[in-house]
């Protein structure tokens, strides 16, 4: 049983200020956490409790799904990461050793996972097989921000499952969905966490889910509809407004303009029309580092894309990339330089995609050209543009959904109705990680004809341990304090003393409680500065579910006075 | 329930070979541990439920003793270690950031820890406190070596106290000692560890004390007598044995001899006389880098010491450097060079403790000089020597035990007792810090007549988990596999189930052990190479200490066998 009197860590008798969110200010105020440095933070007392509470709730409903728990290391040797083409990464940190060693610390775990399993994957029978780890990771982050949702070290729970082909993951993933969505429950969270389709960065594919909490301080955006449908803003889709789709198409008109309209403003200004009338078009290259001389051969004939879309919408890249993906393969995507686009005949602010005979190049078109007649643009030359430009004069390839939705647009799913876009905190995820590890170690087993296969498909779960805590803190937050679910509160119990004629009769009742497994927090704290409201709002700050507050009056009579949240009062006999 | 046919961490048939340890290659066979790289482990499941256990038993006995637990950060801002002068030691981590930033993997708390305490200690009323966390370190070592034993990433928990004066710590740390046994008790490493007063380093003092338990593979060297005398070699002291002593004292004689009886060696030889016969004499030149002005004049006076002894023994330098700091204060002690012995008129080889006119400096003699008449040695300049050197010849200002004890010297305590030299591995310490981390970061508080006190005294205890899972390892290794103690054993139960058709009978006689809070491995691996035999290895080597076998024939006659470690066969029945 805490007993208050002997517990240092006091709340702090005002709010402390911090930029962020308010719920950090709580977590300070109530003596949860500390800042170590930008990016890193000391649990104290009351905040270790809670995220162990949390990471609980996490290991029971991995374990009870068979996963393994385990315990990787953090210091990590550089060969692993070179093996895996990872070591460069600007965000991970490099830490020097003796005698020109150096080692990672880690910012995730595939590095050590995949070569610890290869040695105990040997056959079809050893697959599928989850084991994962809760421990703390590292970033180097340019700038730590947002407290306990984004540091440079935080806890993370990561599980990582093998697989001898796609079919069986399929309910393999129903299974793992089903254990996260349970600790969302457990978390009290369920109600405002959505499955999301996400972009699992160059590693990953469609098959990558994030959980998103809504929160107003996240710091991702989902996009949803009434029919289900739940993206990651840099993946999501929709269809833009009609224009002058009703208007007769004008004969194309080359004209002579000025040098200097290259930018949107400008343009709009110049021809005296809407910014959705101009036909926006970027070059992006493709480079590709590691193809094999066949593909590289193929690849030559297509370095440049064009993607053209309405002057008042934005690419996502991450979409783009995802298309070049399926189309081209692995490929860096980077925006086409001076140099880039003189060799292909145009001029940046007067790209159009109209085909010069003799060019390899490639167009896209995003399908908000659809909606628009007449458009204004660039001759591919300087000073020289077009006007009445329309989808007939273009070479367009293939017209893909690759703008990023704006809050007007409507659902690709319920026609008419409009994106619903809400703020989200990433609090769990599913990746697809293909072969990209499993094949530098040599992941390998035996199949049922005893032939060796050495495609093994991997798959990561990740929960961002310490930033639930953050999230969880904003959720759960009222005007007093954290309101933590019952199992996250630091202790089920508070017993409060007002008078120090009734300490030991309250041990005694906290004993009793304690002997029935519940968690206790005597406030013995006695004198002027911590009267009966002080221990009543840090019995608030702390989110204690159970309060029984001890009275001599009461005590006389035989009873006590036991607040359970949200119920009214009442009256417990001794 | 764990069924091992759904568990991909298949223990090896036969023992690897390293080089260090047997019990480092049962860990390794039963699939405990996993080298990542010199110096740091993955712990697979087995090896994390034993780590997570050994914790387990460490939290329950702190948090008995009203000790907080907490978790403080791994990354640390470099401000911390520069403002306690441990920024640039060598064997700490340093991490390279953005823009120029650097950040420390954390070797060990104390800059952590202080500022929060800092925040917190404000009255008499808050001291003494104690708080503690469990949490991997890290130390950039040389060479890594003795696998769990020492690593570059270990588990530890560190729990730190302060204090408003020394007097009231000698009953806390009375507490603590009693924690730290009870500790051990229930590790059942009782009976070989012992409490060895110890050499805290530069910042610590004689109320340092490390709890050592006796293994032949251990890295430590503690001397012990029947009495109870019990030290870290480098700091233990005994008596040297009486040599010439009942000769009669001849004259002294000065002598040419030649410049190269520079050693130990040669001089024997030249002087046809044994190495103990030699006034081995050695000057260690001190420096005080943080004195106020007024200590510096003081310290002026004396900045060389020498010190004699027996030519057959070392001095330990850690007794030393503990006896030049109860004299002088903090220094550093180094010996010194050919300049400095020109300086103070003498010279290499030819070193004797006979004062010359003017000279500032002070000789001590180590007790055994007080063993032997008639000594041989130099007289302060080249190939001059010196014989028939005595006590009575030498400015010796006081004597005092300097010698590291060899293996014949007796005990302090008992006259004529040999002195014990058993090896041993360090699983725990208390370190007396003092002030060096609490005046740099300004700990302060009011004492009872509200009056500004800033002396606060720091103790820091320590126990090295990982390290201590190493000793256990190979303190209760058996020729089959590891003995662990009840509680620290992966699993209570393993039930062996030979054949298939009786496996739904087997989950439920786990399933019933589950539910009376035992934990159970199932072991249901059929198959040619999961005979009876390997079940019963795998359960030696996981020193699993109850082992269910259900057989066939004794399940239809209603029962099953129950081997419980150490105990006879029993029958159980359904």
């Amino acid at each position: 049983m805490l007993q208050l009197s002997k517990f240092p860590f006091k709340t702090l008798k005002t709010l402390p200020k911090v930029s962020d969110n308010r719920s950090t200010s709580l977590l300070l105020q109530g003596g949860y956490i500390r800042q170590a440095m930008s990016g890193a933070y000391e649990f104290l007392p009351m905040g270790h409790r809670v995220i162990q509470k949390i990471s609980e709730v996490i290991r029971e409903e991995m374990d009870l799904a068979w996963y393994h728990e385990m315990k990787m290391t953090i210091l990590t040797p550089k060969e692993f990461w070179e093996k895996t083409g990872r070591w460069d990464i600007e965000d991970y940190f490099k830490v020097p050793g003796h005698g020109g060693s150096e080692y990672r610390i880690a910012p995730t775990n595939e590095e050590n996972v995949t070569p610890i399993m290869n040695e105990f994957i040997n056959s079809y029978k050893d697959l599928p097989t989850c084991v994962y780890h809760i421990q703390k990771k590292f970033r180097n982050e340019k700038r730590a921000k947002s407290w306990l949702l984004r540091g440079r070290e935080f806890l993370m729970k990561d599980a990582y499952s093998f697989h001898a082909d796609m079919e069986n993951f399929q309910e393999f993933y129903e299974d793992v969905k089903k254990v996260y969505l349970k600790i969302y429950e457990r978390l009290w969270l369920w109600a405002d966490t959505v499955i999301a389709d996400a972009d699992g960065g160059a590693i990953s594919d469609q098959n990558s889910h994030e959980f998103q909490t809504f929160l107003d301080i996240g710091e991702d955006i989902i996009v949803t509809d009434s029919w289900g449908y739940c993206y990651n803003l840099e993946l999501a889709s929709g269809i833009a407004d009609d224009k002058n789709i009703d208007e007769a198409e004008k004969d194309l008109e080359y004209m002579d303009t000025v040098e200097d309209i290259v930018n949107m403003k400008k343009m709009t200004a110049y021809f005296e029309a809407p910014d959705w009338q101009m036909l926006k078009t970027v070059i992006y290259r493709l480079t590709s580092p590691n193809l094999s001389w066949k593909e590289r051969d193929n690849m030559d004939k297509i370095k440049y894309i064009w993607v053209s879309l309405r002057g008042d919408l934005d690419i996502s890249e991450v979409k783009l990339r995802q298309f070049v993906q399926s189309k081209y393969g692995n490929q860096s995507l980077s925006l086409a330089t001076e140099d880039d686009l003189a060799s292909i005949w145009t001029v940046r602010g007067f790209i159009s995609p109209i085909k010069d005979a003799g060019l390899d190049v490639v167009f896209y078109g995003d399908d908000s050209l659809k909606t628009v007649k007449n458009f204004f643009w660039g001759a591919n030359a300087l000073a020289k543009s077009t006007k009445n430009l329309n989808i007939r004069d273009l070479d367009i390839e293939e017209y893909h959904n690759f703008a990023e939705p704006k809050e007007w647009f409507t659902s690709l799913n319920i026609a008419g109705e409009k994106l619903q876009f809400r703020k989200a905190s990433e609090v769990g995820n599913i990746f697809h990680l293909w072969t990209k590890y499993t094949k530098p170690f040599w992941v390998s087993y035996l199949d049922a004809d005893n032939t060796m296969q050495d495609q093994v498909e991997m798959w990561c779960y990740g929960i961002w341990v310490s930033r639930l805590m953050g999230v969880m803190a904003e959720y759960f937050m009222t005007e007093k304090g954290i309101n933590w679910p019952d199992w996250i509160a630091p202790y089920d119990y508070v017993v409060i003393v007002i008078w120090e004629q009734n300490l030991e009769k309250s041990i005694q009742i906290g004993q009793e409680l304690e002997s029935n497994w519940q968690s206790v927090i005597l406030d013995d704290r006695m004198g002027r500065k911590d009267g009966f409201w002080q221990k009543i709002w840090d019995a608030e700050l702390w989110g204690i579910p159970n309060k029984i507050i001890i009275s001599p009056k009461t005590l006389d009579q035989g009873w006590y006075e036991l607040q359970i949240r949200w119920e009214e009062t009442k009256i417990v006999k001794l």
